[in-house]
């Protein structure tokens, strides 16, 4: 059950509120949010809504009868939208692009990236300056110091940057130069990670765990929700299964399972979601078809020569390619 | 190493070839199938293509280096069609639409599918007859009796069909009535039948086992092809993996995948790839952007009433819906 | 719903039961078998069990709520037990020892492992004539020469022979070299298959499908006793994941689960179930310490030669390995 | 390639070193742990390993193919050891036994659990303080106030403690009450985590990741190597397949394949890994036999009482049944 509280209620009333509903055997949560004040009671409710909607303070209320509550589809019906600022947008008829190289690898390489973005006008990048990296011997970027290169660039191109935080340490240093946090598959289930993001005003991208169920994606997203951050985004990556064929499976059922269950955008990463250069194009295309609200994928000028990743980036004439057709088709694909 | 032998070539001089190349330590398999003639050699060539290209009687000779041979893509760079006769073709411009009920219930059943099949300009109508149930004591299908009154209806329409077969003592008695013979993904692996299938001459449509490889599937269809029948339908219909959310995860990777693959035309089967009527639409839209040739679904005058899947089966007016918007797409779709 | 009919039910008193219980909305499947009579009515019963047991012609009912029913634990409490004639026995105090070649490959290959078995006290070679092989090209078996070359070696031997049929057809001809019919990973779900060797007397040896779940291995199971043939086996084989360190992961959970939820024996085979010879030992005595029945797995005089599974045959050393330690572990082991 | 360095080095000789290996093309990474230097170049050796074994310094060199490298059983042939004190050993002829509630709950839990370990011979304690949830709303555990009490209570009865580690913020306040820090499944791959723990001397059991390899398995366990900290354990927990009818699938594979590719200890989670009260016995038992080092269990005075896991936690009589058929085996397990 989560309640609204109305926008104007005093803390005597909210106090009072939170007494009562414990009182009706309810375990309360208080959640506050840049949009709302909420008192969440998990689980199926218990009581009659009609008992608490009269309550004072009380804007409105609603039954919600899943293991995840503020990200639930069944009590909020309009889609939330995210602005990042100077006309950036997701959501609301905003196909978002975020495109770029999986690590930030030198200033040459940004700039190649800018330019061929500004070219196809796409307005978010992507690149890693904190890498997550299965071998400790493995290039883990280049930190701070790259986020720094890599911001600078984008500011004078009018570019958003989206780049992944691994831990709760890295928030406050990465706070200025990030416009979305992204979470890792790796990390999905990091809850004290989502919780700190939960704490922050800026987007955060979370991405379905290697073997994340949809259920736990949700959960994760309420993680942050929950600790006071509406502005999030899902984001299937592919999972793991038998096949060996690609390096994930990238499942195309959760895109309209995810759009019916939340409220929340879906963005598709067919980069990760294939490992392979030629399924990226195909695959993207069928994302957007079946209802996804942007792409986060991989592009370098020399894909060949990238510092990690190569073989699942676009080159530059591919990712034009690709904006090209996703053009063509936005006006069919299944959004809503 | 595939041989493509010439169409005028002499039995002496066939089994001289075959001698020679046995003599250059090669395993033949010789393959005649509606087309033409070839001797094969598993495994990567061990021996020097052109002195092979000038042997008397061969028209062709290709190197091979997959566990398949005559399915890959690598030596017939044209991709194979289907023509069912009276207009109905499968590939080279022709999108396959295939739907109907899951089991054929009855008379009034077929007749309600016909119509809609009719109305909506689809000339290739499903149904099961003998239905591979996990469960015994399930219904298992109407059999012969059921196939003939299909048959009779679909007949009168100018519709064909493609109905599934389970075991090898059942094609005798199927053929009169069967244009296309599905091999189940319980089936997937089951070589006796899929050899069976290799000395038809009609068209044979192979579903992807519930947690068969892409691999595994191609050397399925092989044995097809190696026992003499190159007319064959690959079907992803979703595989087997931790999510519990739906039926089965649809594998959109491998689309794409089988067409780089394989010579062969690679239908979608998005009611068992998701197990859920809301999700069929947007994963068979995405499907056919990924480049599918054709659709395999269900629908249903009366979802709600189906003896089988009816939680999969989309009704009518969602069936016409599915058409119209795959009409509109169809000229973006990835399809080579 | 099981009813148990009294041995002595007159054709009469069968039918008027048969109409009885359809007159109580039961769908109602007579099945016989080698031991008894049974009226089965899948799904929970609706009825009260105590109006039905009073029943003339009733030995006794039993509820069983699952969706397989009679090889379902619930009901019959005492373990099946298996007696292959000669003193060969499976069950009831007796593990039994299944070994031998993957292949059946050549009289003196036979010899070896019989006279390998001999020495070791193992009185069930394992050894196929027909092999589901993924490849067309690959070794198919040597077929009914061999089976009748393996049978003559093991008749002398005082051996009992297990080995794989891949369909109907085989039957007939298998019957008279065969002591267990082995059904494969491949065909677990071949329903056809299942439901002709439940019309024998022999024993049947089920393989749990390559991604088949504990429900769909007795499901498969209850194809056969329904269809007429209690003497069945159960068999654990490893399962498809993601990971690729060993073509399957042993389903260890298994053992136990079965032994709880069916009155059947469980077999484990420890070869299939890792792939790799090294994990074979381990694996297979920790099956028996977890309540394995027996084992099934492979042997060879030369694993390195084998015409098929050479990298997970144990050597006849290891095997003489395999046995002492069993033998030593074998009474502190959880079989029930 | 790993080169273990003379106890005695000059850190003049140790830079030359490093010098000379770079200048052999190598990429060296330096690590000094409680019993070591090293100097580790991933990958294969490009080098003549007799040329760098005789350079000032090099105590010795040995090739490693692996991703990972310190933790490979290739280089060093003798098991390691664990020993927590006060008697206290994993490893070396001492199986561990590591057993207690999922949740430290509240102090008579504390006692209750204590008082059954004494009375079993067990010395180590397990129990969460920070519990990672799926949901936000979900029971997170006592904190640090619940691991002080853990602490009290197992002090004065010489039992050591090993639980749960979620993120580096929580490590310095952990490290006085704490033996063993766990590492959680779904941080098996938070690397900041990992490294942080590098930097402990304190023993560090990681757990397998939920669907993770067993290569990202010694991967995860190489960071905390080369950070500095040998005192590791593994632990297979049970992993994600499609198999629903227990929590996890536990993989008996991975015992002898993990002892076999590494020199670290080996500890079996019978509980996540089948998340089945009745199962935990035999797949217990069965993990011991395959060559296991130590079991990790849950065992609760009243599980149907547990706070959480309830439903996978031993009763006390059962947990005694384990210790006590243990004891019996132990002799002929598969250990090395």
């Amino acid at each position: 059950m989560i309640i609204r509280l109305s926008p104007h209620i005093t803390p005597d009333t909210s106090a009072q509120l939170h007494d009562q509903l414990q009182a009706l055997q309810c375990s309360v949560h208080a959640v506050t949010t840049q949009s709302a004040s909420y008192l969440v009671c998990p689980g199926p409710p218990s009581i009659d809504l009609r008992r608490v909607g009269f309550l004072p303070g009380v804007a409105d209320v609603h039954a919600v009868s899943e293991t995840y509550q503020l990200v639930s589809g069944s009590w909020k019906t309009q889609r939330t939208t995210i602005d990042l600022g100077d006309g950036v947008q997701i959501g609301g008829g905003h196909f978002a692009l975020m495109a770029g190289t999986c690590s930030i690898e030198n200033e040459t390489q940004i700039q190649d990236t800018v330019a061929h973005l500004v070219q196809q006008g796409i307005r978010i990048m992507r690149g890693g300056v904190f890498k997550p990296r299965s071998s400790p011997y493995a290039f883990r970027g280049l930190g701070m110091e790259g986020l720094q290169l890599f911001y600078q660039h984008c500011r004078q191109a009018g570019i958003k940057i989206i780049t992944e935080v691994m831990q709760p340490a890295q928030i406050d240093q990465m706070y200025a130069y990030t416009d979305i946090f992204q979470v890792g598959a790796r990390n999905a289930q990091n809850f004290n990670l989502l919780g700190e993001l939960g704490q922050q005003d800026k987007a955060v991208l979370i991405k379905r765990g290697i073997s994340g169920t949809i259920e736990e994606l949700l959960q994760s997203a309420e993680y942050v929700f929950s600790a006071g951050n509406e502005r999030i985004l899902l984001c299937e990556r592919g999972i793991r299964t038998f096949e060996t064929a690609y390096r994930n499976t990238f499942d195309i059922n959760a895109i309209p399972l995810l759009k019916a269950r939340t409220h929340l955008l879906v963005i598709a990463d067919p980069s990760h979601g294939t490992g392979i250069r030629n399924l990226v194009m195909p695959v993207a295309l069928a994302a957007a078809m079946a209802g996804a609200d942007g792409l986060l994928y991989e592009t370098h000028s020399q894909p060949e020569l990238a510092l990690s990743d190569g073989q699942q980036s676009l080159s530059h004439e591919e990712s034009a390619e690709l904006v090209a057709r996703l053009r063509q088709i936005l006006p069919f694909c299944c959004r809503s």
